[in-house]
């Protein structure tokens, strides 16, 4: 499978698309289907995905049911667009939500429909955050990722991207997450130390804004006591917590949301990329029903309200009417770290370690281009895989949740198989 | 059909969703189906729309063609999503903007997938024209709409919208839109006037952005003088001009492009909303390839290639294989001038004034609450519009480009009922 | 005297002050003493001051009563530095102030002392308006010079200056100066257009701060009644309007304000420069007593009172008791804008015009580099004279108030001889 | 005494002045005279001043041989005002700073004059390195205190001074300062790591700034060990150090500039409070040759050069042309440090802990309000204290550097039986 991309001819792109593509460069080939956990290509070639299109694909490409769905409402003339008018996919997506997701867990919120993509939820969020508080600060993490328009820009931490901004970006104070300095310091304790000292320099912010795993950042998980602990401080001091959900939610690190086992309740929840279950563009932002103080169309957009994702996206949730998924979720997490921790121990010229949790998981290779190396060897083998992390160090194991065993053994065979190629070649 | 809405309820939206929504409190029905330039509540209940999505249904609700490929694609599980991956429909559609709408108007630009909404493509247009030129500042206009995000807010008019933001939004500077101030003052020249003189304290811009029609600051229309003169400035000067095509593009206005008899030829083009052809979530940015100087991935996103949405843009591309749709525009847009014009003098209570261009147009109420109470009306005999200008004094007529015109005589009749039956309750 | 300069040994300040060393350049040689409008250097030249500190030595250099006070203050060890505590030198000022300059005008205002030079008034004016009002934007003009610290220099607009920031400078707005764009085009009609309209993408300020003629800028002079209308417009929409009278106050345009002719009651006033009297350094920040709602130390700094400066102040006010010096003023103003216009008529080449109210007055060369060359010239014929506005066309005409006439005849006669000279060698 | 300010006429600054003033509140008399460590007020009372001008009169007030030096200058009407043109005052200032104190220390420094203010200095030094780097962040400190207008503010870190500004300030980062979070965590190594990973969301900056012992902030010291690292990171990664030696240079600490004994060089170094000697508005910038790379007036101003400052400084100077002061300086120092260690003792209610460096000396009184009690007794008792910190808890004892032992233990003594008598009432 050596020629994989060989024959392929990407001038369409070169010559037309502009040079900020990206994925297209790691798997160079033209993808013609996709089904669960497997994407086919123009050559015939077979893939196992790793990579659930960064989350967005918790449950696999184009799932039988969802599609049903999704034919039967296109077939029938459905609204397909309609901005934010009442639609009955709508309604029906509001009541699951509230049924499966929202009531079982006590959690009393609001949903907000801010656009259909994560930045857009993360923007409404800093949006009323600030509204509600009358402050300007939001304080974020180190190696946060929240988007890329300029207010989840300016806290998101990767450098050159923040750099893409052309302008510098204001209103945001950065923080050390959890096991950032050393595994030591306390940065709750550090982050208290600045908020009650009035000659810090930090005045209060508006909210803070975290992942619980970070995912473009590498792959960091935090504690849940440390999550535990934030919480406390935001709630002794009133400020807003927001939870970016977006990668680590939807059951991808086995819980719906990624925070339950730490007990917290943020004050504002942003979710995208698998809410869809589809794929479909697709956001929702949970709010606290009295923080929801928005003006009608204070922040506003023409894709809030994308039905065909309304309907997938109802869909979906029907994987969470018990914990069948989670179960699955945790089980499968262990294999993979288990398998990674192996890895790292067999190949001690990976430099390797493991981190992660459920099927959110990373093989950190402190080698430099070691990571990018092994996942382009994989995708010649038939695994697509991505890397994370501010120096693409971590190679990160996200393969759809419902993903079978033999696959995910065969993709795991797959990395292994590249590693050692890469390693004697090395 | 003065009950429409009266059965409905409306419930879970005003139990679960947020105060933000907005449409919906117009629009107080649940829709169950539309097609072409018709909606249909679940109480049996027929609308015309002339609205049409804010301008993203340009071909009408659910076109036929569009959705045959749609469901085609979706039964033989075409890739749905895969982030900016290459896929047979990415490249079909790459290639057919290439044939159908670039080359015949000798435009040579590239095309990148910013996200899939206007707001990521105004994002990465302004991130763009700061990287190439080095420059923060960028001049917008009064009245404008780029879109909620952070950076599209910053060269925003609308007061409420921009306090929004919950911080003061920089690197911007306003200039007043063709007639702003009047009817005699020029304002390209007052624009020169500030850049030419190093002392005005307003410093030479990466770019100017603008609409050539603004829509949702109340169907202002710009000369093609005003637009040839401004892009002579940009190039005399090297600054980036950036045309916001999201809602006049398209064949809004009759040419696919809303600046093509002006003859000028952007730096950056955004285009969304039509684009997608059945109104789901889709933007492009078109940028000169001299300036597509972007690294990889440095501007990203989860949503970037929606593919459903590339399967029926592909589709909704033949429509410009020829001038047929331009021509009618045109015609109908007349018509609807025509009519309105007609009424402004019929009914001298409302104040009124028309102004627009192609199927954009605008009836200017000026009396306190008048356009709402009669789009209000209007929407209880059947006919759906949006009002639109900073005090919602405008009622924009937007029908779908193809609506026969039996239909738009409809349309345009309950108008008129609504206007009489709202001045006589005065 | 083509000598001046040639003998004189400046390497201390070539090898040890920094190159931001400005006027040392203009004037290259070493000042040694300095009385009324004279100058003398090491070498016994003698020199006519029509440039007065910029306008900091209205009354002459080193003036014999303020000298006497200073002298004798001491000499009796009075309170040189106390920060802001409560001395007779700074009693004393407060009263002359209050009895000879406020009350006579029927001026209610509360006395700042915000720092000893002019950018520590507008930074405390900024602050307070903005504390007052809640609100962050604040407008200035085109060409406004206002200070060098970075809110100061928000509002100037000297674009290498404002360049000299090395960050861009944020919350303000500038507009178009009286006859900026051209002399139809009303500017305040223009600003109360965009304040009008709420989806101008201008929000309300905090206040509008305006030089009444502009010095730095190039000796733009307001006319009364753009001023009245000013007051106007910010007293309806309740702006704050800040006076910066640094220059042009302290009867360098005929009344000790220079705003009294139009009639106008600014919220804030500043003043600096001329009102220590002696060019020691000084500032006060005068703050209608409705608007004082600081708290204490809210704005603080080390020199805040320089006792010196009360001393020579107080002295200075009593000019003030009758309106001899501003009948003056008006009268040598007015022999002075003659003379320059006599001089633009009988030079075609200079390309001149003539503007200035009082002794600050302006001849205009609109050919390139040529202001610069004459007050070159002067400079080696004995007189000293700056130039001021964004290319260095204009030549600033501005004598201590208090010159005699067979002075200010001399300075004249060289100025028009300097004149022949470069045009005789063009 | 306990009659002080009683019979006070303080009526003039509470009608007139503005409620910004702040130390005639905390010494609430009329100074009348001064000289050396006391002030007399009008009622006769005289004060042992251990204040000092917040720093600005080391050398005590109206130093006699300043005071003659002073007096013939301006008997002679040497120039007074100048702006920044050449003269001898100027001239023998700028040598006798190279021979005293510069060339001794192998320092290569220009001298810029950035106005007479420490917030002008402070001011230039962040353009500056703003535009040699190229860069717009600086880092500053917990705590730090660095001027009130806006370049400055956005340095410091005071909350209700920050607020002051009525706008959010931008282009900073606060770290913390040396023991800031407790007296473990390294905080060099904290910035480090903040640096080097480029996903840490804070970018490289333009400059770090500091004061080796805050003064405002309460009297905090840095270590050598912290100084000399902090010097090596900036070195490593090329970003500027700046010193900030308004209050803790010319001796305060023992040395001319208090980072000597750290063996450090900083790229910019801010002078201002006793560089005047006689307590007049006076400033300095200090940078190192290859950084000054001003463009002639990039940054001005109208008190750049005041020539009485010049005088006084120039014979300040005197004091360094060997080590006396500095010895004298640690050696009271010391004493008044076992002094205050032994109340802290003696007085376990004040909760005291004692901290400083030379004549820079602070008593921590860790009880609210206490600080505050015992300087107002000490007041009536004839002696002047501020307070500093945060919370104003800290006694700052500061007198001129050349007090006398006798007049030391007075001062002293007054202090303790201000604190005894504020116990006793509490």
């Amino acid at each position: 499978m050596a020629s994989i991309g060989e024959k392929t001819n990407l001038d369409v792109f070169k010559q037309h698309e502009s040079e900020v593509r990206s994925y297209c460069r790691s798997f160079p080939t033209i993808f013609t289907k996709a089904q669960g956990y497997k994407l086919w290509d123009g050559e015939g070639n077979e893939f196992i995905d790793f990579f659930a299109g960064a989350g967005a694909l918790n449950y696999g490409h184009n799932h039988p049911k969802m599609k049903e769905k999704l034919m039967a409402y296109i077939e029938s003339d459905g609204v397909t667009h309609g901005l934010d008018m009442a639609t009955t996919a709508k309604e029906e997506f509001i009541e699951k939500l509230q049924s499966t997701i929202l009531s079982p867990r006590n959690m009393e919120y609001k949903v907000m429909f801010p656009g259909p993509t994560g930045t857009n939820s993360v923007e409404s969020a800093l949006k009323l955050a600030r509204k509600v508080t009358g402050r300007e600060t939001v304080m974020s993490f180190t190696n946060a990722f929240h988007g890329m328009t300029l207010g989840s820009l300016s806290i998101t931490g990767n450098q050159s991207k923040r750099h893409g901004a052309g302008v510098s970006l204001h209103n945001t104070v950065v923080m050390p997450y959890d096991n950032f300095i050393d595994n030591q310091t306390d940065s709750v304790q550090y982050i208290e130390r600045f908020l009650e000292d009035k000659g810090s320099g930090v005045s209060k912010p508006a909210a803070i804004i975290l992942e619980t795993v970070q995912g473009e950042g590498g792959i960091n998980v935090s504690s849940f006591d440390w999550l535990k602990r934030l919480e406390a401080l935001c709630k002794k001091l009133e400020i807003f917590l927001i939870v970016d959900d977006i990668q680590a939610g939807v059951g991808r690190t086995g819980p719906f949301f990624s925070f339950e086992p730490a007990g917290i309740k943020p004050d504002i929840i942003c979710l995208s990329k698998s809410i869809g279950g589809y794929g479909l563009p697709f956001a929702l932002t949970l709010i606290k029903p009295e923080h929801d103080i928005w003006d009608p169309g204070e922040h506003n957009g023409t894709f809030r309200g994308n039905n065909l994702a309304f309907v997938t996206a109802t869909e979906a949730l029907s994987f969470w009417e018990d914990d069948t998924l989670t179960n699955e979720v945790n089980k499968k997490g262990e294999k993979v770290q288990e398998f990674l921790k192996s890895l790292a121990e067999k190949y001690p010229k990976l430099n390797g370690s493991v981190r992660g949790r459920g099927l959110m998981q990373g093989l950190v290779c402190d080698v430099d281009g070691l990571a990018d190396a092994i996942c382009c060897s994989a995708f010649e083998k038939g695994l697509i895989l991505e890397t994370a992390g501010i120096d693409d160090q971590v190679i990160k194991v996200m393969p759809p949740l419902n993903i079978d065993d033999k696959a995910l053994d065969e993709g795991l065979a797959i990395l292994e198989e590249s590693i050692k190629e890469v390693l004697k070649n090395k």
